[in-house]
């Protein structure tokens, strides 16, 4: 299985909830897994590397706080495996220039980045499945709006199969029913709304973050997302927290208002977050481990790339020497 | 300096006259070559390698046989390469898709296909980019067809270095004016027309080839391409094995016509590429030759490619372990 994520900034309850969660529970289940830091994937829309680096080493330590274990999961960064990178190249000739513009993922993202379309937005797609492929993955959990990045997977596997011989698996995207968090406004949860409270930030910070919230004068707390993002954005946050539902939350605060909601869900999430941010407290003071962790994964990640290539070499009849 | 060739199929008259006579003369002047056997750029406009180690194997006998010195020159093959073909990525993320629409050599070839457009014809002027800037290359012997792959390389270098600091030579086109080499209907000496002596013909083979040339009743020869195609072929692939300018050929062969002609050629070209066949047929008897120069090159292409990827790293500050 593979997943991963863009290292543009701290991680979340966004992604916890969304995703990180999840894969602790399939880590746990036994299933063989590659998380990918995709700093390539930073460059599709912006012009700078800037803080990559310190993205990725924050990223290893909120996984490992989170409970992702490097010993049966690993981790490993874009550009340190030239062998999967290079499968970019025969997969590339497998597709038509129209299939990569009928892309809807490429198509938002273009659209939300109000610039020219990058050559590498353009063709990230394919870029995915060399990302799946080249672990073999035959499992990709997906929200809803991936379902085309793991549809154009399928469809290179295929292809290559029947071109050069039966390789890749064709795999199937695991759509997993996780909460959407919403943001401290009510929008998505994001790194570039400035709507996240991430793992890493202290108690204080969260408090901090949590009494900016946009509320209501209304005492009385209710969950409406429509009509009351804000206080709803809180019920929902701190519900995930305390694993009940946003309404009965609403139920328990009553008519204390958006002060007393603030309060409470300040503290259902700085209660929730105690041991992870302990663990990473403890993860940061050895000041090697990140870097062991990402050594060791990217060694894993380049062996079982190079093993791909040289089978894939076979397959296309390209070993000369 | 870089240069190469796709390899579809032997190499003729049309590629020693266009280039790799000239490559032997940079490379007796001591201009630092690297030869790329561009394998990947054989599936940008069809759905198969077949017979792609063969036409390898044999274009390193070719260029060994016309004087490329494997000990001075790096002779490699692109699909060996894996931190060369990562280039692709960030060099992808430097430009425009519209950029890429524009590049006019792009155009022609899709046009000349009759395919959809696949995303590794849409890229591949990047991935030439690639070529040329792993090496550091300075220098690009072109045609002018291939102007705009050497205009595209400057531009991503030029903004590569722009946003990560100087790190690559922009790299200017040697023009080269070098003859047209007609094939024997007259037009463009090719593979793919069936028109082509290529330098591992047997001397039977070539008289063959010539005697096929469609030519005409006139006694009188006279060099005239537009009225007399095939007879003008027949003097311009003579008068370079001679030496000597087709209107001074044709005053020589005079009014004996064009079978004489044909015989003047068939022993012209026979009598020119004779030292190269025979160098050939001696070196084919080794029959590790080839892949231990594959081998080497490849080395030494790697080597040159996992330093620049790592100077690209430190540029980028992706580097984490």
């Amino acid at each position: 299985m593979l997943t991963g994520e863009r290292p543009t900034g701290p991680l979340h309850l966004g992604h916890y909830f969304g995703t990180i969660r999840e894969r602790v529970r399939l880590q746990q289940a036994g299933v063989e897994m590659f998380l990918v830091l995709a700093d390539y994937q930073v460059i599709t829309d912006r012009d700078t590397t800037d803080n990559v680096r310190e993205n990725v080493h924050g990223a290893v330590l909120d996984y490992l706080a989170a409970g992702i274990d490097p010993e049966r999961t690993t981790i490993f960064t874009h550009s340190s495996i030239p062998a999967l990178n290079q499968l970019l190249l025969p997969f590339l000739s497998l597709v038509t220039e129209a299939e990569l513009h009928r892309n809807p993922t490429v198509k938002s993202e273009y659209a939300a980045s109000g610039r020219a379309l990058s050559g590498l937005l353009l063709t990230y797609p394919v870029h995915q499945a060399a990302d799946i492929l080249f672990c073999k993955g035959n499992l990709v959990p997906v929200g809803k709006d991936n379902l085309p990045h793991v549809e154009m997977t399928r469809v290179i596997a295929r292809r290559f199969n029947e071109r050069y011989g039966e390789l890749f698996p064709v795999p199937d995207a695991l759509v997993t029913a996780t909460p959407e968090v919403p943001g401290l406004d009510g929008r998505k949860m994001s790194k570039s709304y400035g709507n996240a409270i991430s793992l890493s930030m202290t108690p204080e910070e969260t408090v901090a973050a949590i009494r900016r919230t946009r509320t209501d004068q209304e005492r009385r707390i209710t969950f409406d997302p429509e009509a009351r993002p804000g206080v709803s954005a809180l019920l929902t946050t701190a519900a995930l927290c305390l694993d009940v539902t946003p309404a009965e939350l609403a139920d328990d605060v009553g008519d204390a208002g958006s002060n007393a909601l603030k309060t409470v869900t300040a503290a259902a999430v700085n209660d929730f977050l105690a041991p992870m941010r302990e663990r990473r407290r403890s993860l940061a003071a050895d000041g090697e481990l990140v870097r062991s962790v990402l050594r060791r994964g990217n060694e894993r990640a380049n062996a079982e790339a190079e093993a791909t290539l040289d089978e894939v070499r076979e397959a296309m009849g390209t070993v000369y020497c």
